[in-house]
Order: C-alpha cells, then sequence, then structure tokens
C-alpha cells in the first residue's frame, strides 16, 4: 500500500535515484519500504500546479473547504490500522499514542472545518460609504482576510500525525485557501504517504482543484531548502529544532521577495518552584513532575526540562523525590537511534560540563533506542555563568536551577532564551508576594501554567503554543488552535467595489450570515 | 523653542558632535536650528530607560493609557501655530496640508484612545475548565493580547506628522503598551522634537514612566542600524523607501534574535483603465487623473505612478487628454532638495530608456524645488520586458502602459512588484467580464478601488495600507486602522491561574466590561 512514491498532486511519481528508508527502533532495524527523494523537477511541478490550484481555490467557499477538511478526517480515520500500525513501526511509539494523536488530527481538521463553514473568521468589517462628509466624502471600504498562496509544511519528528503531513499547519493553511506542499519527514515517510493519500482522495472526492496538496520526500535538507527559496511558495510553517528553524527562516528572510516563516522550534519550558509549595508538598509534586519528564520519553515541545527553586530544605527534598521517582519509572523507545543518540550527546554534554552534579541516572540496562532518564542540579550562578547549560536535551531529562535568592532567580528568569511555557508551582496565597518573578517569565514565554505540568498542549482557542524566539520565529501567533489560521492570511480591502461582485462575506445582503464589524459594530445584519 | 537636541526619555540630550540643520524647499535655504545626532550611548540610554519603563506600561490599564495618547493629542494641537510653521519650513508643504495632517495625527490618537479605553481589542478568549473530562480533564485556559515590548519607529519625509513622531506606528505601539523609541526624520527634525516635546508632556502629565518615549536625532543611517540591532529592541515600524525599508529588514533578520519589522515601502499603484470606460469617458478620468498624480507634488505613497490599458482609440485620447490636463497644473514644491534631485534622477532614467515616449513634460520654468510634472508610454511588451521602468518615482510622474490585448494586460499586472493598491476604472457592467484582470490585480496588492484614484488613505478599521512585498514586508498586517496595533502584540495563555492575579481582561467577573469569547461565544458576560 505504501509506494515511497512522492504525491506530486494527484500523480505519485518517483523519478529520482535517491532513495532511504524508515527505522522500526523498537526492532531496532530499517522498514521495508524504500523511499524516492523528490528531484527538482519534481519540486518544480508541485509548486507549478500549487500556484495554479491557489487560483481557483482562494475562491473556494468556506462551505467546500469545510467538506474538503472533513473527508480529509474520515479518509485519516478510514486508514484505520494500516496508520496505526506504519505510525508505530516507525516511531517506536505505541499503539495507545499512534490513535490519541490521530484523535488530535482528526479533531484538528474537524475543528478548521467548523471554522470555515461558520465563516466568521474572514474578520469582514465594513465602513460604510459618507458621500456628504465634510470636508471629504468617505467612501465605502471593506476588508476580508484572504489567503497567502502555497505553503510549505516542514512535519515534525515527534508528531507524525498532529503537527505532520495533515497537522495543524496544513489544516490551517488548507482551511485559509492556501495550497499546501509538505515536505515529509524522513523518520516517518511511510505515515506521511498514507496521510497524503488521504487528503488527495478527500480532494478528489471534494472537487479540489489538482495542485492543493503534495507530498515530497527528502532524507536530507537539499529539498527544503529548494522549496523556501523558491518564489512561487509564498510562506513556511515548519515544527523542529532551532537550528532547522532557523536555517529555514535565514534562508526565507534572503529571498528576493521575503515571505513569512513561522517556526515552532525548541524550548526547555522553565518551571519555578516556590518556597511554600516545596515546604508542604515536595514529594507530590516530584512525582507529578518525574512523570511529566518522562511522558513520551520526554520527546514533547514542552517538555519541563529546567526546574528553578530557592535554595531551602524543601528544595533539597524535593530533588531527592524526584530523583527517586523518575528511576523507577520504566524506559521507553526513542523515536529513532539518531534522536536516542543525540539525546546522549546532549546529556553527556551537560553532565561533563563544570559544577553539574548528577542526581538521579538510570544506568540498568535498556533495550538498543531505549532512553535512559536523568537529572541534575546546578547553582543559579553557575547556569547563569555558562550557556550551555542552557540546551535542549530532547528527551527525559531535567536540570534543577538552585537559586540563592529571589534576585537571582530573577536574573536567572529574565537571561532564558523565549520559551513556549513557563509554570508555577504555588501555594495558594504564596503567588502574590512573587510578582516580579511572574512578570520575568510572563515576559519570556508563550504560555503560563500554574500548579500544572507544560506537557499535554490542549487544542482550543485560548491556546498559545508559540513564544518568544526561539521558542518561535515571530511569537505574534499561535501553531495551535484556530487563530492559527491568521499565520497564513493577509487582510484585503474593496473601496467602493459594487456590491454584486464583492466576494459574498462583503455583500450588504450578508449572504453567508457570518458576523461582520459594520461602522465598528459587530453584526450579522444585512446593509 | 526647538532646541536640536535628543529626547532621551524626559530629559534632552545633546552630547555629540555630528551636527545637521533642516532645509526650507520653498526658501531654498536651510532652516536655522542646529540639531545634534545621537551618541552611541544616548541611543544605550534611551533604550535602557524604554526598557525600564515596559515593566511599569506594559501593565499600566487601557483607561490611563487612553488619557496618555488624548493628552498627547491635546498637546499636539496646543503647539498651534508654532508646529504648523516649523511643519511648513521643513517641507516646503502648505499650510492647509499641515493642518489636514495635524487632524489626522490627533485623530489617529484619539482612535487608538477609544480602542484601548474600551478594551475589547485585547481579543480576551477563555476556554473554561471540564474537571470531568474523560479521557483526560480540560484546564482552564485564558488567553489576550500583550505588548511586545519596545519599538524603534522611523518616521517617513513625506508625512511629518502622520507617519512619524508621533504617526499612526508611534500611536499603535504606545497604545498595545509598547515604549517607544522614534528615530526622527533629519528633513523635519523640528516638527519631531516639537511632537516629542508634546509626548513627553503628555507623559508627565499622565504619569507615564520615564523612558516610554524617546526622540532620537540622526543625519545618517548609523543610528537606525544601531537601533534596529540592539537586543532591547522588540519591533520595528519603518515608513520609507524599499532600499531603506529592506537594509533595515535584513539587519533585523540577522539578529541573534530576528525581530518583526513592519516597513511599509514603495508602491507604484497600478490603475487598469477598462476599455469602456475609456471609450464613454476618457477626457473625465484624465482630468481626475491629472490631480491625483500631482496631488502633494505626487509625494504620497499611493500616488498613481502606472496606468494600465489596451491599445484603442479611447487609450489614445485618454493619453492626450491627459497630458493637456496635467500641464495646466501649476507646479509645487517638494519636500526637500534632495527629493527633487531624486524625481529628476529617476525620471530622466526612464525617460532615457528604450521606446519610452514622453507625452506630458512640463518644461518652463520652476521655482528652485519645484517639480515639474511629465506622463510617459510605453507598450506592453517593453514594461514587460524592462525591469527599470517598474522603479517607482517619486513626485508627478505617471506612465501609461499600452498593451496589446487583456492577455497582456494580465501577464503585465501578474508580474508587476507587490503594491499598496491597484485601481480599475471601468463601465458598469464591463468589470464582470474581467474577472481574470480582478484576480490578478487582486493578488498584487493590498487595497482595490472601483472608480476612484488611490490617492487618499481613509483611516478606519477597514482600510488596509500595506500589501504583498514590497509594498510592506509582511502583508498580514495593515500601517492604517485600528487593526494595525496587531504588529506591536502577541498573543498570551493563562493555564489554571487563580481569578484574582488574572489581568483584568481575563477575570471571571469582567470588571472592565470588554467583549470576551467564552467557549466560542462572544459576550459580554461574567462566569
Amino acid at each position: 500500500m505504501i509506494t515511497g512514491k512522492n504525491q506530486i498532486g494527484n500523480t505519485l511519481s518517483a523519478t529520482g535515484t535517491i532513495t532511504f528508508t524508515t527505522y522500526n527502533p523498537e526492532l531496532d532495524r530499517e522498514n521495508d519500504v524504500v523511499f524516492t527523494e523528490a528531484t527538482q523537477e519534481e519540486i518544480e511541478q508541485a509548486l507549478s500546479l500549487a500556484t495554479d490550484a491557489f487560483k481557483e481555490f482562494r475562491n473556494v467557499s468556506g462551505k467546500k473547504k469545510a467538506e474538503f477538511l472533513n473527508a480529509i478526517a474520515d479518509e485519516i480515520l478510514a486508514l484505520d490500522d494500516t496508520l496505526v500500525k506504519t505510525y508505530c513501526s516507525e516511531t517506536g511509539l505505541p499503539e495507545g499514542r499512534a490513535k490519541g494523536e490521530r484523535g488530535r488530527t482528526v479533531g484538528q481538521l474537524r475543528s478548521f472545518a467548523n471554522l470555515v463553514e461558520e465563516g466568521s473568521w474572514v474578520e469582514a468589517t465594513i465602513d460604510k460609504a459618507q458621500p456628504n462628509r465634510e470636508p471629504m466624502p468617505k467612501a465605502d471600504i471593506r476588508k476580508m482576510n484572504i489567503p497567502l498562496g502555497p505553503v510549505v509544511v516542514f512535519g515534525a519528528s515527534n508528531f507524525p500525525l498532529a503537527y505532520s503531513t495533515a497537522g495543524g499547519d496544513t489544516a490551517a493553511a488548507l482551511a485559509a485557501g492556501c495550497p499546501v506542499i509538505v515536505k515529509s519527514h524522513p523518520m516517518h515517510a511511510g505515515t506521511g504517504e498514507l496521510v497524503a493519500s488521504a487528503i488527495i482522495k478527500a480532494a478528489k472526492e471534494t472537487g479540489m482543484p489538482n495542485g492543493v496538496f503534495s507530498n515530497l520526500n527528502s532524507s536530507g535538507i537539499e529539498v527544503g531548502q529548494q522549496l523556501v527559496a523558491n518564489s512561487k511558495v509564498k510562506a513556511v510553517g515548519f515544527t523542529g529544532s532551532i537550528k532547522g528553524g532557523r536555517a529555514l527562516l535565514d534562508l526565507a528572510a534572503k529571498r528576493e521577495e521575503p515571505i513569512p516563516v513561522f517556526a515552532e522550534m525548541g524550548s526547555i519550558n522553565p518551571v519555578v518552584l516556590l518556597p511554600k509549595a516545596l515546604e508542604n508538598r515536595a514529594a507530590d509534586i516530584a512525582k507529578t513532575y518525574a512523570g511529566s519528564i518522562t511522558l513520551g520519553t520526554g520527546q514533547f515541545c514542552t517538555n519541563p526540562g529546567l526546574l528553578l527553586g530557592i535554595k531551602s530544605k524543601g528544595l533539597t527534598d524535593f530533588v531527592e523525590q524526584l530523583s527517586t521517582e523518575i528511576i523507577k519509572i520504566e524506559p521507553s523507545c526513542m523515536l529513532h537511534p539518531n534522536i536516542k543518540k543525540g539525546y546522549e550527546a546532549n546529556k553527556s554534554k551537560i553532565v561533563n560540563e563544570d559544577k553539574v552534579e548528577i542526581k538521579a541516572n538510570f544506568t540498568s540496562d535498556v533495550h538498543n533506542n531505549y532512553a535512559q532518564q536523568a537529572v541534575v542540579t546546578v547553582e543559579g550562578k553557575t547556569f547563569l555563568e555558562n550557556p550551555t547549560l542552557h540546551l535542549e536535551v530532547f528527551g527525559p531529562f531535567s536540570m534543577v536551577v538552585e537559586c540563592d535568592n529571589e534576585t537571582e532567580l530573577e536574573t536567572v528568569i529574565s537571561n532564558l532564551e523565549g520559551q513556549l511555557t513557563g509554570t508555577i508551582i504555588s501555594d495558594d496565597n504564596e503567588l502574590s508576594s512573587y510578582n516580579i518573578l511572574v512578570d520575568a517569565l510572563q515576559n519570556r514565554v508563550g504560555r503560563i501554567i500554574f500548579n500544572g505540568v507544560p506537557t499535554g498542549v490542549e487544542v482550543c482557542e485560548s491556546m498559545v503554543h508559540g513564544g518568544p524566539y526561539p521558542a518561535s520565529t515571530d511569537s505574534r501567533f499561535t501553531a495551535v488552535g484556530i487563530n492559527s489560521i491568521n499565520r497564513w492570511v493577509r487582510p484585503f480591502s474593496y473601496q467602493s467595489w459594487p456590491n454584486h461582485l464583492l466576494p459574498k462575506e462583503l455583500q450588504n445582503e450578508n449572504p453567508l450570515d457570518i458576523f461582520r464589524s459594520i461602522d465598528g459594530e459587530r453584526t450579522k445584519d444585512k446593509i
């Protein structure tokens, strides 16, 4: 069923000579299917099709786009066990996770379907003419959001479904009216091809133009670079490493026509442990965090990699408890031998730095590609002086920073790179005494959590998944939730345009019955 | 009254040695005041103050920010004749224009004051907790827009008030809660200093923190470069040339922490003249456009520099009439000898290209610094082949492109660089036959106008002043209207946060009585 070919619009194609396979980390062997990298000609074909498709797709109604998105969700579910098994064989993740992530992916697609079917998301805004205004008459002006053009999406290694082929970026871009070209992640190219086939089936069923979607294989960086540099591409979505994201951002910035790149990159997700909370319930917090740090083998972008506290008996107890608890947890498989290699390399790098103390280290033998969790401590001063310690260790690892006092803790927070999340663990009445810490943390993150864990990103309108650089390349947008559609649209004004030639969203009669702002008031009224 | 000094927060300072003066183009001589360029130390001081001020200013209530913005408007009006005279002496623009632009500036400040006083602009979004949801409980998540941090604003040569010191970028940034550092435009540094003094007075009156605003002088590019490269700066607003805007964009992209640059740059504002309209009323259209091309000595970013039509008797008549009408118009003063020099140089460059025909050329003697208007024609094929002809000639100049047929016209439109505006001149029933042209034009512009002129940018919510690159560096935002505040804010989520410690905008009781989205429904309800 999986061909190893590229999906160039509606056609499967494999004219290239560079091939690769995916890897089953649980069985520690290569999977069977051979994938062929997209050639320069295939890239050009996909982009030409996308450019042509855009001319039609940008004018497709919200109702029709909703049919398309719902059909994608249906077709993904119809892949059933084949998809789940392929997913597991390419990631080492358990079946439950595969099904959970599929549910999330399907849920995202349906929520965008609802959004565009309802239609008010275009933010239709109308200022009526005032022909008799003095000293100058006012023209009739009407604004709405329109799609940017073809979008290139780079899937994530750690979310083969929810942040990849038909994940949040793709769903949002298609909902906006932008054709999508996915640069498939080489670690789960089979999963990617299956999902791509579901999208193409859905596109055909619902009459979408050829080229509305393509899926390109590659094991290296060249295909991605060629895509981002191509003048036919109008925006980029990326989930992955800081290095990868920054390289694409730089490439896009150097184009003759620079384009927006929304990259969601690394984060170590600082957790601030306040004194009273530690005094009262160090053991509970430790248990919760042992779980959060090792969840999904620590392979979440919201993994709590940095725990910050003020030296106290409570903090010492917490570190001890956390170390005890985390060692009890059964090691699990990482996504790929390279991910495991990276984890070990980064862990060693940190552990070998001066004044880093290892508090927990799972040293018993594990299966190949299984991660051995670890916890280390450093002093606040050491952390501030040594930028190597700010490195993201992608895996079940966390560092506790022990600060001398609140001032040092604030300095540590203020000197952090931008993060997706920050968490405060606090007793009820304690938080209001630490406004300075909260303000400092808010300034460095996109989401702040009270007495919880950063892992587990709820897909809802109020979620911000993003944050100051390098958590993302543009903190003004979120990668999760319906507002993530705003990454792929631009406002557009019609001045004095004939009513019957306006898009339906802006016509006097409000035929789509959407909410609009008319002379500053939000209403479904006709004009 | 004008000191020539830099406004570093609340302090006037001139420790540097590089000085310059402004120029009165009408009298053709330098003005008296000597301005001192900001030194590196002064730049650092302004940025340190801004960074400190941000800690307080970001939490200032909408009501207090509204008082500040309204006080700026009042203080600008209180400058009265001094401001108008300084404006005129530094620009060669007439008093009526100065007063009109002052009205626009004050209007913008008050409209942002209204926006933040009302408060719903923060887009408060609440998803209530569902503790019993299966399989996982849902946390309470609440989102709102928060300011990015200190913003650097580069004023425009052609709008000393509305797009400069207290112009749209500054008003929007202050409304958002971002301190502003203005890199004053050297051509109207006196006007800039007066307005800066009004802002500082208003800041003191309304109790804003020192550093919420600074105004830095410079005649070269170094001060601006240092500002954009400085890690304390979190965003940039710019209005000016493509060369200048792109240089800042590139500089910001190279930073360790890249930051958003919203630059509104050049535009030649294509006008598509459809056949029936020309057949029926070539003379009327010509008269209207002779006015629009020469309005404000052609020094508007929405100046119609490119007129596109299909060869016909109507088009020939139009060119003839336009040439006749435009020559009748009394030449007027340009902003500065350098602007006049640039106009003449670019005009010559175009006129000297192969196959460019001069149709109108005001050759009678004019005062120094007055612009001589001109109209040229080229064939569609020539325009397509020669990118030099796409150059913006900043001044009272326009080029008519005569296409062989509709297909060539569509090709010309599709090959245009991004533009602020596109206009269609059409007879009522003609437009629906030219959907392809409209679609092509829409793809290249931010605002499309039916049977009007692009000059005259209404300040209202539905206005888009921006467009595909290089009209702006990010077409996803507008520089005009209340939505321009979105350039300077980012969404921020609170998860499970204690109600009494949330910002008022997100508290259960909705104490600010703003519109919020609660579980997907827009309401002013409490929770």
